[in-house]
């Protein structure tokens, strides 16, 4: 299979165009994003949806969130990522296969159309997990593009993938919010460095392989700036899969947790890993051939 | 000497009320300020003084300050601070008695005049500091009140002290911008846990002694919330010596520096320390028992 997206494999970064369409059906097309809302994610690679959801809904979305976390404290499940430096749960994923409520959620034909109008094909969920960034001392995330980790630790073939994100707190300047940069979905910032073997053991916990570097990220921050949505619990964040995204710690006594979706498109099916490596646990990558969709 | 401020003494946090004035002139004083800052001053312990100067000064003290930084790499100097865990450069103290430049800068009347209507008497410079906060790896500074640690650690009495920041770089919500809260400045945090000899070598990288417990930080945030003023290179931040304030880290490409002066009432010299210790050296809190003022 061509590797449209070389990444890790040259001692210096290179920046390549996109060679996919950020939107997959036209921007007329009948849905519920608006053309003028379709537009604005295909020029920015990102759309913030304020308060999508309910005050009712977001309260039993965070009960359920609760729920999963408290229960990760005391188990090893692999799904259950702790901070760097503490116990603290930051990450449950596969939520849409393991909690009922999730996969519900998941499913959900508000967000399933958004994602089939976006991809012009049916999905399937490639990726779940809710992400607690915990007051006072929750960490930051470093800049990269999912893409690129889903790319080549994954074998996602092309660039033909949203991720959601639910926000159940408010997202305010001090609490990290996602800060994104807008237009980098248009680039493919091909990283140095090799993969080290089982890399997401430790990636999960804090990235060190598969960030752009300093010169390609300020060079395409100098375009257009960074956009930091912020806005009410409930509110839902769509991203492209290749949007360079990233946020600062949080020192702020309000934590900041979200649910994270990522639809795929069927068409788009995971392939074996470009890195050549065995590819991440499924619990991570869904890697099921059916015809499985959402 | 009577402890009016005692910390790090007891086993359990306690808030004190502040037990003196925040500004020392009636608010009707005729001076720099207008009598609505110094009321806004004293009701919320900071002020922004947006754009308070011109573009070519901020290009000046800009090279003035890359020059020290770039000297700070090469020299070890114990003025010269690096970051936890890099040999970036992150503070060089001291600028206003060691370069001509930040002397010179320590004592413009525009700046002294405003310290001396807050302080409602002539002033004199406690603390002097350049700080770098890199772009892409600059870290957090934890919630702190810098009272707590002038008064256990160096023997700063009273509360009559006004520190000023001033931006050399834009302060935008996404390069970690100074986060305060306002209202904090009215209360003492009395923390836990006994102050390790030289505690400074360490607490200057990263503080983790008299930093505020989480309860009594989310108790004060709740009260008023957060304030994190941004704006260009060349504004002023006054903030009362007593009010809590840190900031996130810094992933984005832009780098935040500031020049940091601390101007103390003449009435409010420095005596031992509360913590029964040696005093911290005269680079990070100065002695001097002369009628020096600026």
């Amino acid at each position: 299979m061509i590797d449209y997206y070389p990444s890790r494999v040259e001692n210096h970064p290179i920046i390549y165009a996109r060679k996919d369409p950020v939107i997959y059906s036209p921007a007329s097309q009948p849905g519920p994003l608006t053309s003028q809302q379709m537009k604005f994610f295909e020029e920015n690679g990102y759309l913030f949806l304020e308060q999508f959801f309910s005050e009712d809904e977001v309260f039993v979305m965070s009960s359920e969130l609760t729920k999963v976390l408290e229960e990760g404290k005391t188990v090893t499940d692999k799904r259950v990522i702790h901070e760097p430096d503490s116990d603290e749960v930051r990450s449950v994923f596969a939520v849409h296969e393991h909690e009922e409520f999730f996969q519900s959620l998941s499913n959900d034909h508000r967000l399933v159309d958004i994602h089939k109008q976006l991809l012009g094909s049916d999905v399937y969920i490639h990726q779940s997990r809710i992400n607690l960034k915990s007051g006072f001392n929750g960490k930051e995330f470093y800049w990269h593009s999912d893409f690129e980790t889903w790319h080549v630790e994954d074998g996602m073939p092309r660039m033909r993938a949203v991720s959601c994100s639910i926000t159940l707190t408010e997202n305010n300047p001090y609490n990290g919010p996602l800060m994104l940069v807008p237009g980098s979905h248009k680039y493919f910032v091909s990283c140095i460095g090799e993969t080290p073997e089982a890399n997401y053991e430790k990636s999960l916990r804090k990235q060190e392989i598969g960030v752009p570097d300093h010169e390609s990220l300020a060079k395409l921050v100098e375009q257009n700036g960074i956009a930091a949505p912020t806005g009410p619990a409930g509110s839902v964040i769509l991203f492209d899969c290749n949007i360079l995204h990233g946020s600062n710690s949080n020192i702020s006594p309000y934590p900041r947790s979200n649910v994270f979706f990522v639809y795929n498109s069927v068409e788009n099916r995971l392939v074996d890993p470009f890195s050549g490596q065995k590819p991440r646990p499924s619990y991570i990558a869904s890697r099921q051939k059916t015809a499985e969709k959402v």
